[in-house]
């Protein structure tokens, strides 16, 4: 049993039993973590590549490390040096990789729907690790990971998430995985950036104009990078005006559950969108967003490069045509 | 029986055999890359440097494919970042490199003749990833082998070269080697960018005014990017009117013999070097051009960096000065 | 028996024992680099990252390298497309890369201090790769390993180090190494870049106003790289005028000891702090200092991140929470 999709395009064309599948799979990853030795040779003879055509530290890294430990190849592409710069269609950029057989590819760009795009003329399995202001299902995937490491189940629970959601494609993940996995979401932030036909996106959400109303009595408590690279006009006047406002301080967070946990995709913005007492504090989950990111990212790859021996049809062997000193392949 | 070269610097220093054990080689990997596991433990333990002075993504990562799908490690230099930007030479830079004992430094550099003149300061083989507008080697290699893939032989074969051949290092490669394997040439295109004297380049060159006229009876139709970073002065008022001479269109394809194929070396523009309609008819090979390009890269990896128990004369071993646990060597 | 420090933030803080276990265990590896097969399995599992937040080829590549050669994983960090673009503290970005579980991180900063004040607060263990004008610890253990494979013993020798003391991290680091292990040093170059305080840095240190009188009697002649980028106001008309005070002729050599060696950390400038000709002749061991730091980095990396059947506890074994399939770790 697998998934549904070939690709990893978003959340939204997930359905519940492949989130509970990736889950899972991310679970059994979360003890490879811990142990001493994290390399398993599951996916030895594998190759990744990440396309990242926008800025990025964490997620690129977090692939990397996640291929690395299952025992695959990584190849890193960036935006400079890269045929683009020629003016190659991305289109054929993707093509044009493809035609190198990798196992899977990894594309965060600045367009919202590229990687849609993208899947409709590779055979490749696409990861979208980010696109525009769309989805970031990676994201959503390690949150809901680490929510169910401190909640007992995803149903039922209240998550508010907080700050520029409009801009947010990490909300918009979030937004899609918790509702359909019956969580009640309260969204709330500065007004032009949390507009009401944000209750249309899923069943469960509400938007509420003051932002305490939307901390009473969460179970989770997620707050959003103020990304003013996707701000056309600034909206405010300075990084404190916004914190005045907007910050995730002691005394807001009060207003939560006693047992809440406060979440961030990072990177944040201390005293900006979040006061660093709160994110230093022990009801921050933050590091283990990481960590966990890490494990998802593992369970991934292992549901869409899998093993051969389970899924992939055996060749007719043509190995008379190898010279015996090449023909040794590793994984036998 | 390896090659007569220790380094790959170019297509006309190879005699024809080493063409052709190279080819032969590619056919062997071709086999592996149509594996379910497309790994070897051939050149395990063997470094691999990846020195681009110039952008490139689809060079760059089909060598760093390659030697990952034989074990090999692989290193990867930019231009930012380097040492170079402190005031070493070049030349420092590579003997820098050659101290750290890689097994191969693959060089990319704006400037004709560079590996040349860097190998006769290094004991660590030189393969040639395009210098200025001198040559290309594993573009026409990587080009034959796709040809042989379609037709019988190279021999006798009459292949069209159209475009801006005077700064293509692409088609000067491609020159030597079809020429030397027996092929007759027609080269068109603009005609500063066409002239004469490429015919005393190899034998069996023929420049052709018309596009049209070379285009006649071929048998393998090689198109060329418009290389405008290397042009001084615009020789075109737009992309437009350059795609009126000399894009290939079905009319112009239909020129050639019924069964001719179609090769870009890419990143290639729709529309103005090459119709998106013929890009993507049946009679188009790109895709396995960039197929062949892994294999052919592990072809020569292979024969240049050949595992030690064939070449490389057996060490007094000083294994009691190696505490145990540090001992375990991986290939044995 | 191991190191005394968890991590490695400069020479300053060993002990001498730390040193010489260093060494010796480099000298263990200079043996594995002159195999054909230079990988051992020792460190597979583990993932080093390199974060290089000012431009480096040699030492990030010779880090790169010796952590292959071991077995290990390399992530590569690049300030461009880091999160720090999106305003993430130093701080943060350290610590979120610690969440992911890496076994060191490998750190260059153009901030003095920087490695130390992080490694107050994560758990992975750091490796300085050089701070502003403060420790570039790997260069003097591996400048260190060079000198003893030519003279008998570090102590009792004389170690003129000329140039541009003042900037530079490499002199620091020296400085402080070899008057550790009982070496007697003389300083010289530019009056503004070498003052008299630098005798209070370590016992046996002497500086000297005549670069001919530093030189005397010199078993090991140490010249450093005039860093432009540092000064804030250039103290020269032309690297000409420089070269004629400063730059190591086969003259002013003539004035050590007839068997002395002569090194450089690099990048070199020939003509300016150091002639080629002295560069290029047999008394200089520059590129042995190049092979040696594989070596030594090989030997840090083995002592900071040693094998788990030595160091790390036994975890409770939770393999049945793995399914089969997923479960077969690489190192067993």
């Amino acid at each position: 049993m697998g998934l549904t999709t070939k690709h990893l395009l978003g959340i939204a064309p997930l359905s519940g039993a492949d989130i509970e599948l990736i889950l899972e799979t991310g679970r059994t990853f979360q003890e490879v973590q811990r142990r001493p030795i994290k390399k398993l040779a599951t996916l030895r003879g594998k190759t990744l590549v990440l396309a990242f055509f926008e800025p990025s530290t964490r997620t690129r890294v977090s692939f990397e490390m996640a291929a690395q430990r299952l025992g695959a190849d990584v190849v890193n592409i960036t935006p400079e040096g890269s045929s683009l710069q020629k003016g190659e269609s991305l289109l054929d950029t993707i093509k044009t990789l493809s035609a190198m057989r990798p196992h899977a590819i990894v594309i965060r760009h600045a367009g919202s729907g590229v990687p849609h795009w993208l899947a409709g003329h590779t055979d490749v399995p696409l990861i979208n690790a980010g696109d525009g202001t769309h989805e970031h299902p990676t994201q959503a995937l390690l949150d809901a990971l680490t929510i169910t490491d401190h909640k007992p189940a995803l149903r039922g629970l209240q998550v508010a998430i907080l700050g520029d959601i409009l801009h947010s494609r990490v909300a918009r993940s979030n937004i899609h995985l918790l509702s359909k996995m019956g969580a009640r979401l309260a969204l709330s932030g500065p007004p032009p950036l949390v507009p009401e036909s944000l209750e249309k996106l899923a069943p469960g959400v509400r938007v509420h104009r003051r932002l305490e109303t939307a901390l009473a009595g969460a179970d989770v408590v997620m707050m959003l990078r103020v990304q003013l690279e996707r701000q056309r006009e600034p909206l405010f006047n300075s990084a404190r005006e916004y914190a005045r406002h907007y910050c995730l301080t002691p005394e807001r967070l009060a207003l939560a559950k006693p047992d809440a946990i406060v979440m961030h995709p990072g990177p944040f913005l201390r005293g900006v969108d979040i006061s660093g007492e709160v994110a230093d504090s022990p009801r921050s989950v933050i590091p283990q967003q990481v960590d966990n990111g890490v494990a998802v990212r593992m369970a991934l790859l292992y549901l869409l490069m899998p093993p051969p021996e389970e899924t992939l049809p055996a060749e007719p062997t043509r190995a008379e045509a190898v010279p015996a000193d090449i023909a040794r392949s590793e994984n036998r």
